[in-house]
């Protein structure tokens, strides 16, 4: 999507074998490129969210296995430190098994990465193409309220987003539409990431906090919400960031409805349900303190509670596939169930039953 | 309540006829106590929530009259200054209605300011006994799990606190307990107030972000939610801070009890349902920047938005009665209807049919 005028990706290969990427924790305030050379350097912006969303850790681990091997390391220890950077998304393992099988050497490494990279732009395309529908049908004369939670825009992706695709569709095509955006605490991904993206692109806009969703569901000021996920168990359960929970049970009790925005790879066949995903808990450090930008335009971290009381940090909840609406795929929009998604990947039927 | 050892009230009468309080906005890593000499001084305290919780604010608000009759100003005015304060507190009209009856001189409204903080004290020792009850029936030899939302506790009354006494009460008689504390954004009263007084008083808690509270009923981990409230309708409707209402929400899709803990005064029998709850919108400012503490020990401010990414500020939701499990008052716990309430204060079925 476009910053500043210009068309930029989230991930792209550099000069002499490196990766480039956007430093996300320094966004809105800040547009910072970082070079990644080493495998060290990938598995180190994955964890520390220099690059975050499903997606985007995806494309992110299938280039760090290339330059693994184009310094010589084991595919094997490539995807073992790379494993292990962040537990929950399931895009981060499926692009590693893909990479386990088609990088015999470096130079099929980085091809099989640039694949990985565009399918994931074509998927997102057409995400957007089926979900501008769902946004067009609730025009009514007033612009589409649309209420979205953390980030799954193009930043959590290599281009056009998942949920945030359905948006920017509709809002290119000429729908006007206005979003919500939930400030995600504890990352604040809402109010820094999504935000900035919207502002980029000019896509009306208001931040709230996390809090705020319900009442603006209760007082009829939505009309759609659209959010992400991480995984997606095979009953349509999905695990998003922690608050997504919330958001549907509002969204359930005022007759609101609810999608959730996903490439295929996001669906984790094996699990039946999503109680058996893994919930990451992540440093209380996050809870406790906050980075934002003083007056004088440095970052700076705050404490936010006393020192001594302790905080905890889960990092996604997992919304039963009951209070989804649809899910959105690249293949179009089903039911949020086994029967759902089999209608829209038959050849997981097939698969099941062999 | 103890702070460092020491018993504290909220609001107490000082030295040749002012007031003083602590500035709640510098806690939890100040304890500053400010001197109220008029009535601009008690109307700004209230408006900046130097002061803040219903109960509180009430009590302020009774002492703002006197500090006016005192410097020889009008009645009326001084009702009219301090009315304008704060739109969604119920209490802060009560008292006010007090002080115009009671309040021929200023030692009139001296003795009944003093009348309405005293009546507070006891009113919420009387909410604590009564939701102690209900916290020692669900102990069952693990500490009792509770999840609380912005701050309802001592610091928000003249002293107790409203939603937090059952839990101080429970934990002086040796109930164990451990309180999941909610952030509470965008003024993080919760990580800033609930979480110091729990400390202050060794009651065992955590610290969360307002998304978790889902997550944490989902999986068991919540055995019971107490929340305040500000303004509760005739029929048990309760509006309270933002977000109050997805905890309810939540607790209901887990069947996890759901208390609200109210002093009769923040009854408004003249409302017959809480949709008609004026809601309060706030600065914006408060979303898009946050304060805390620098390392330096310095209170700072810092922008977490993009410059140009609006903000919007809602200060309340409205609980629906359908799910609050009971309404924990100073005369013990009902259902939260019409005839619940009734039954507790039957001298308003008097009122109503007279």
């Amino acid at each position: 999507m476009r910053v500043a005028g210009k068309a930029m990706r989230t991930i792209w290969p550099a000069e002499n074998g490196a990766v480039e990427i956007i430093d996300q924790t320094l966004l809105p305030h800040e547009l910072a490129i970082v070079r990644l050379d080493t495998l060290d350097d990938a598995a180190r912006a994955i964890k520390t969210m220099q690059v975050r969303g499903a997606p985007l850790i995806g494309a992110t681990a299938a280039y760090g296995v290339a330059l693994a091997l184009r310094a010589g390391r084991p595919l094997d220890e490539a995807i073992a430190v790379l494993g292990q950077t962040r537990p929950t998304a399931v895009n981060l393992r499926w692009a590693l098994e893909r990479m386990r099988k088609a990088a015999g050497t470096a130079e099929a490494a980085y091809a099989e990465a640039a694949r990985i990279a565009d399918e994931d732009v074509a998927i997102n395309r057409a995400i957007g193409e089926h979900g501008a529908k769902l946004i067009a049908a609730l025009h009514r004369g007033k612009p589409v309220q649309i209420l979205t939670h953390c980030n799954a825009g193009w930043l959590a992706t290599v281009d056009w987003g998942t949920a945030l695709a359905p948006i920017y569709r509709a809002h290119d095509d000429g729908v006007p539409v206005h979003v919500w955006v939930d400030e995600t605490r504890p990352r604040n991904q809402g109010a820094s990431l999504t935000a900035w993206e919207l502002l980029q692109h000019g896509v009306p806009h208001t931040v709230v906090a996390d809090n705020a969703g319900g009442h603006l569901m209760r007082r009829g000021m939505v009309d759609l919400c659209i959010t992400g996920t991480d995984r997606t168990a095979a009953n349509g359960d999905v695990a998003n960031k922690i608050g997504t929970y919330l958001k549907a049970l509002a969204a359930g009790d005022n007759n609101v409805p609810f999608y959730v925005a996903l490439p295929s790879p996001t669906i984790d066949w094996s699990l039946d349900d999503g109680d058996r995903i893994p919930i990451e808990e992540r440093d209380p450090r996050e809870v406790t303190h906050i980075a934002g930008w003083g007056q004088d335009g440095r970052r700076r971290e705050v404490r936010l509670t006393p020192e001594g009381s302790p905080a905890a940090n889960y990092a996604f909840d997992v919304t039963p596939a009951r209070l989804v609406t649809g899910l959105v795929t690249e293949r179009g929009v089903c039911q949020a169930s086994r029967g759902g998604l089999l209608s829209l990947f038959p050849e997981r039927r097939l698969k099941a039953s062999a």
